[in-house]
């Protein structure tokens, strides 16, 4: 990458056209058109173009984008080549449902600590893990060399985790918590409040715009 | 509301006014400022008067917004004083979570059907309710009055559920399978896809760019 400076709504859709060129190698595919890769993606070609430039790959007129290239060149600028060690804290019913989650395998991402702060669940196994007390927190980042967490725990908790996180390291949280939380810069953080989510549908639902409402 | 064509970055930030609001309520505030909206949504106050004016709230000089009054205009605006029913397809171990969590059960969504293709599934109870075959999703959607759907099965299996919820009836989608869905107008459809959201954390944990990575 020449430019590192890859506009935010880019880097959010590099997660789909690298899915899209992963099923294309697997069905044997070796290039794909952007009018292909729009297709599939449910974008406009010209954004595909536009969003592949900042990659520095611009395919082969009459040609294309080959796809193993392609797909390489995007998981390099996601950093989805090297192993990305995270912790899940909180198991509840949702951290549960994260650590079983087979998309947090791929990709280069293993999840190496479940973290819960109840003692009846310590010890306990959740998808081939044992839980582990969140008492350990700062020493699982540090020898494990976690640099992604993922918060699942009820939003009172939530903030406080975050600073310790931080504290021990992380350079990125998920978080699940429905509360706004406050990290320091440059770590990266990304909410997703499912509640949020189901009231901005509500919104569509009841036909109140006349607006594009697919937002997916 | 006089103009209903509320742009969609401000749709989506009316949730988060929203608990504001509620916690301020809750805690027996009965006035806020725009800056203390802003400070507590993490947002510039000048954002937040743009958006509440989309809903005919300007405030007060001197006041604020009137507490209970604006929770009540962001409730309606986003149709959350009506009863909602919501069917969940997928009743694995996220579709389990989903069923058991809070953030569905407030703001006037309600459960009313988990539905699962697998025999061994059907007739369990989960969260207090049975799940029942997908067979009957058609006579289910109809009878309950349902117009919001989650879906969280895997991945194959989404785009002909969808197909089904939409035929039914169904007005908005909230999809969980990492998969591109396709829906006609006006159906409404948002797609929390938990891998990506971890690819995109991924980006700006390596620090490759220079720009403001928090996006929570």
């Amino acid at each position: 990458m020449d430019d590192r400076r890859i506009p935010e709504a880019t880097v959010a859709r590099l997660p789909r056209y690298l899915q899209v060129l992963l099923d294309a190698a697997e069905a044997g595919t070796t290039t794909l058109s952007s009018e292909d890769l729009a297709t599939a993606a449910g974008l406009t070609s010209a954004k595909v173009r536009k969003d592949l430039s900042f990659l520095g790959s611009h395919g082969t007129r009459g040609v294309g984008y080959r796809v193993p290239q392609l797909a390489d060149e995007i998981s390099v600028a996601l950093g989805l080549t090297v192993d990305r060690p995270l912790v899940i804290v909180g198991i509840g019913n949702l951290g549960r449902a994260l650590a079983s989650y087979d998309g947090f395998n791929r990709r280069g991402f293993r999840v190496v600590g479940l973290l819960d702060a109840d003692p009846a669940k310590v010890g306990t196994e959740v998808a081939g893990l044992d839980v582990e007390s969140v008492e350990h927190l700062e020493t699982i980042v540090a020898e494990r060399g976690v640099g992604l967490a993922v918060i699942a725990t009820p939003a009172p908790h939530a903030q406080s985790l975050a600073d310790r996180l931080v504290a021990a390291g992380i350079g990125a949280l998920l978080n699940f918590a429905p509360t706004h939380l406050v990290v320091p810069d440059p770590v990266a953080l990304r909410t997703v409040d499912l509640s949020t989510e189901l009231q901005i549908l509500s919104f569509y639902e009841q036909g109140v715009t006349g607006m594009d409402a697919a937002a997916g």
